[in-house]
């Protein structure tokens, strides 16, 4: 069996990277599946439907077509990775974890020891929490390899 | 036909008395529910079940005792409304609509322009974005009388 | 047992009040819903939440505030009856009896005969077919009262 | 992963072979899949089954086993595009759309500007308005090749 | 608590009063509910949107008709009750039991020892097999009133 | 794209292998499904947990080992058919149809014309009723072959 | 807003009248439901339907029986409480949680110490756990009442 | 086909072994998925993500590990299979079989005659009740191979 894992949140650092190249290192079966995380093309991700001069329904279009590609994705992952920074609003990674949480989609939550007070709704219905990616990799390992 | 609507989010101004006595003035029949929103019995919510030395795990308990109300509130209301502050994180508001919109439960968001861009993917989901309380007074009005 | 039936589609003639009189006059146990039916009122639905100058936008926004209590009022009733008339496209109609019969929500079309070709999918998943709002009313009256 | 379009809606114009050769020639992982689009075939989908005399019976016969196939391609696309030309009902077209939504698949619509008005509340459930094929393949694109 | 109760099946003997007469002796808070149990009203459940010359399409614009009522009520029952006599073919009590089963629903049969074996497979998903109407009355008082 | 299509019913003609040939001569994409269809061994299915002495048990025991196969076949098919003899009681065909009836699976009945009226709840939620397995040949290939 | 709580497990002490008489003094808007707690009777549930002599179909039939009103009021209840006491086996209890984890339905446990390990599966998908009636009380006051 | 079937329960004997060998011995087509059997793996699932003093919090982390892992796999499942042991509390086995209960997924009970009722409930939900593991391969032979 493959197992499908979606990488949501935060697209600064190389936290999807480090996941990916550990899992390859264990030889997980594992296809990991993501938003698009160029931000400028996310942010456009509607402008070939026609330029939109507010800012709020040029937003409105783009986060529709990208809500296409993430809600595909999310539905049909086995686990979810959702990942915090201490920077940033990052309310997309929020809203991704209680779009899981409703589907009864197991997630494991990437962020640091200094956030967990303002993230414990989304920790309260997580099925881990981890602090660096290696944690996500050894439990990815645990739940897939089953050794 | 009574509407239930659930007012979710941030918990310092006093968006949730307008809305609720804007919507008394026009004799609307709604019922509000909300989640426990005074914030030290929030935080405390699981202590009677035990005193964690543990920030993790004190936050778990008492946010699963939380969920217990909020999850149950969410799923009988026909409506939401999401309130954004500028201030604070509000990881749980977009819990929440990520929650709502897994459910397909429509939801209204509630906050200032400036935070437009981090809260598309919130806003792009959403059925209406309001600025004001009265706004969303007079948008529940519309909805729930006809007229 | 009180039976609620959502009246959709048309509203330039008085159909819904004919249906709505001939089950009072038979005494059934049944409350009928609606869309907003004001269309004036419909299409400004949004504009309280600021006005757009783009017409796709304010569609949009109305749309998406009529949608919060359509959808509700769908989902909640047991039956739907959805009015085609000969002239106007009525799109929303069609788009409604499809919204019903992805839920499993019996609905009654009503239309004359000249347009069965155009709506034979629309009548393939419905639970009967009329031309007039007395057949209605009589079928309402035999599935309610059972007699 | 390959992703399942389904194409609905309007016949008389090649904007299904547009979309379809687009995807090609980006090499794009979709599988496109469509009713049956002969539109003779289609009226006659029954006659097999036994020749009605009325034009209710035999169109109420082919609907429903075109049904079989539209309702199963629906139901297991990833996304779907829906298109309204300016002539002609297309009834089955805003049924499909209504049917998407109920089913929280997400669907891509195709129709001119000047028809923006009667399919307002079908855009309000889309997640993307398009103009011409040449968008609808750039979406697709954007969606499936996350570039 | 009101119980609901469905009662599906054979219409030619009294079983349905002997039920409810049981039910109202107990004082049990029950309602019943159940298809129009008049065979000729039935029958002609649809002649009132048009007669039919062909026997198939008559009897499936009638069907559908009664389909209306059937569906509703035993989605919304807590528990159905599905009588098969000796005689009669009674294919739709078995669809009842069927529909049953997949939603969920618990069932029990009402039938004489004689026709165990062609029922095995109605038996197999139903709650309880009952012989008589007191047996029936005597199960929903143990599951009604607890003791 | 592969079908699934499940034969559900009357095991004492060769209509399944009507079916299954006919649908190889066209080189359909179908793959064929059904209980186990060896009557003896059906009605003994469970005997290997233990002889039971009632022959209620036994048929409980064996219908319920049966259910597990035709369960998990059902929820997995596209498109069933559903075949009723003249002989029999064969109430177990009709609890498939309305298992798919409440799965929202699409379903042929396969009768003749003398049972159209026992039938006709049954074939009011069938998307076609045929009378002979070529007929059943002729709509699957239209289905699935879309020509 | 009254609230429904089940109250499933052991039968031999009197947590459940300590429960149900905490909220009656604290006046919380609470209907508790169970399952029928008198022993014999519910090993006799099924009795009436004639007599088994073999002791695994006479327990089979008895459980069905309370099925019916035990997966009713489960399926009804807005959370549920189960209790392990330390000795008995209570798979029953474990049971009702796993039905409740599936559904989704919030439940809290009420054990000892002394079994957590055992119990851990149990209390990983639980809102709560609790060690005595009391703390049910409080916990459940706090998500009813909101103070 | 390839049929997927979980093996739940008792991880102290070779019964996994047994059923594995029995079905590939008849070339039977199917997968054999299970929780992580190595008991002290098991209880330290959570370990990587940080040490817990407290035993209830230590196993709280790592029962929510395994969760991920064993509700994947339920929910993956064609057919379940789940073992009782004499001695040990197995609350988690129980717990399974409520939960495929809630899902509609088949299962297989494997225990002796002795603890026939303290298990009638899990018993009663079940498709079949073995007592040793060549009866649950001849059983799964039956339903997968059908002959």
């Amino acid at each position: 069996m493959t197992w499908t894992v979606y990488l949501s949140g935060e697209i600064h650092t190389d936290w999807r990277e480090q996941i990916t190249q550990g899992a390859q290192s264990h030889k997980l079966p594992v296809v990991f599946t993501s938003a698009v995380t160029d931000h400028a093309a996310s942010d456009g991700a509607g402008d070939v439907l026609g330029a939109e001069s507010s800012g709020f329904w040029r937003d409105h279009q783009s986060s529709k077509v990208n809500g296409m590609r993430t809600r595909t994705l999310i539905a049909q992952c086995d686990i979810a990775v959702v990942r915090f920074g201490d920077k940033y609003k990052q309310w997309n990674a929020a809203f991704d974890a209680g779009y899981c949480a409703a589907l009864g989609k197991p997630y494991i939550t990437l962020h640091d020891e200094g956030i967990i007070h303002p993230l414990k709704e989304v920790d309260a219905s997580a099925s881990a929490w981890a602090q660096t990616p290696e944690q996500v990799v050894a439990v990815l390992k645990y739940v897939i390899d089953a050794k």
